[in-house]
């Protein structure tokens, strides 16, 4: 733990990992917390899917979306992954004095938008206002409820021989964030794949304890997110890297940029680990959806090394796979 | 509507209301969001209060607080005053790059503790940093959920007659946070009132529909709130200023900083709207805690100037009480 905060405590990777675990769990801590997914599952009469993120995208404007409708699909996406049909959204604008009105006006259509395509309703909200020089045009919170449709989702069902599906290419959001950052390599080819997962996540439930776990692989990427399956289990993550589907113009984006698509943002693409013999099954309710068509199994669950995600190279050599480590991409998300 | 965002826009007045009727409503109003109150009550086997609130208070420590108490405590009184029992906490932190990690953790602690004095519990979050520059060492979102207890609470109950209650002294949050920006003023002796209302509101909630509408008057003050329930009504509300409790030192420090308590934030306090024949009782119930128990009746609802707020001064004249118009005090919460 250093002194100061850096920006790679916002990395969503190791560091993140030690902020939380070192300050807030131990004070804060409870049987509910400390599970650590993108969601809580609170108990009453139904039971609740809870989840808050806070959208700081720099810049918050990019290909295939803004940070209105990314506020909208995080959230979103969390409580889906949890197992929630996902139905009340609050929204929280911090806005740094000097935003274009017009600005405003066009993410929070986007917000209206995007959350009628998700099917929630937002319904309360708060506004602040920053002086200049201490925001980034705009910061958004929002948080969502869903009600409780697949609540045997936990890594903890995870079993040696599962199957590890990614519902479509990886790497095209933080690609498309970090092209947006350098306008002379900008073609309009490569947009971030920004979409609510509402479908496809409450489709799959329908394979029961079988679907064991998912995620989406937002900060971080698909590297990290199984890393996080991964740590502390009995088994391993061996993923094929001929098998990750990369779209073309993300491969040469981060071939450009330095990046390693496993690392990079995605805010459309679901992570899922299903029983080996319900794998062709998934795929299929997966490619029923557009935002999903492309899904693909990516990796198998084995009994060796456990802890550990490996990937299995293209050309048949075999590397450890670690969580992010610093800041590859700050205020991807 | 202006061009660009002026601090004017976060006060919690005229222009935040503008930003919410015109660009918010009209793109994602339906009829919970449309309520506008604090706090959502959202249908389900169980009905549920959910509500959110992004803080930004400059300095993030105060005489009596921090940004990590006064998070906890906003998010928990507004559920409260829509009548839910809060119980589970969302948090979500957008820490600037340099924060000392003292500082986060000191925070932190008054987090943990005002959650446990509030009896709610954290169960999700959520870390974002960001560059220097682009923050102001700590912004924090929470939202909270609550279990219904008091449905019926709603301007609409208010009628001609009722007694207007405020829970304790006015100002003192909003007096205290401008002190801590000028430190030769600083005496040691002003503190806010940041604390969790929970236990003073669930005991009103014993007087059924003869309690009204309960509120906490936070950003813009008393003034602000009680002319959002005069607001679009058939009555009017008279306040008698000798009947306002105003602590001496913030009576002070807001005639040396030329503010006026009414329009000054409270973080510890409610006001209520009950039947003339149980105020009474209303004290009593709130002097029982010692978060309320300096409790006064400061005006009546009466069914001339419908729409209006009055307040009858100390000499005896009658002036229009408005909404509180551009920013008095930006980033008090």
């Amino acid at each position: 733990m250093q002194e100061i905060i850096t920006l790679d405590y916002g990395s969503g990777g190791k560091k993140t990992s030690s902020l939380i675990e070192e300050i807030i769990l131990p004070l804060m801590g409870n049987d509910i917390l400390d599970e650590l997914g993108d969601a809580a599952v609170l108990s009453g009469a139904e039971k609740l899917v809870f989840s808050t993120d806070s959208f700081v995208v720099s810049p918050y404007f990019f290909p295939g979306g803004n940070i209105g409708k990314l506020s909208v699909c995080g959230t979103v996406n969390d409580v889906c992954m949890q197992g929630g049909d996902p139905r009340y959204l609050s929204l929280s604008l911090i806005i740094e004095e000097g935003l274009p009105m017009e600005d405003l006006k066009e993410i929070a259509r986007s917000i209206a938008d995007t959350a009628k395509a998700a099917g929630v309703r937002i319904v309360t909200g708060d506004t602040k206002v920053v002086e200049r020089g201490h925001g980034d045009g705009l910061y958004i919170n929002t948080a969502g409820i869903g009600t409780l449709k697949s609540p045997w989702l936990s890594k903890r069902g995870i079993r040696p021989g599962d199957r590890v599906i990614v519902s479509g290419t990886v790497g095209d959001h933080g690609a498309a964030v970090m092209l947006a950052r350098n306008e002379d390599l900008l073609t309009g080819e490569l947009l971030s794949d920004c979409a609510p997962l509402r479908e496809p996540a409450l489709a799959l439930s329908a394979l029961g304890e079988d679907l064991r776990i998912m995620r989406d692989p937002t900060r971080g990427g698909v590297a990290t997110t199984l890393c996080e399956f991964a740590e502390g289990s009995s088994f391993s993550i061996r993923l094929d890297e001929t098998a990750i589907p990369v779209a073309p113009q993300v491969a040469s984006a981060c071939d450009i940029l330095g990046l390693d698509p496993l690392y990079c943002a995605n805010e459309g693409k679901l992570l899922a680990v299903v029983a080996k013999e319900r794998a062709d099954e998934a795929l299929g309710i997966l490619r029923r959806f557009p935002v999903s068509e492309n899904a693909a199994v990516i990796g198998e669950v084995r009994d060796e090394y456990p802890g550990k995600v490996l990937v299995r190279t293209r050309i048949g050599g075999s590397r450890i796979v670690a969580k992010l480590a610093g800041a590859q991409l700050p205020r991807i998300c």
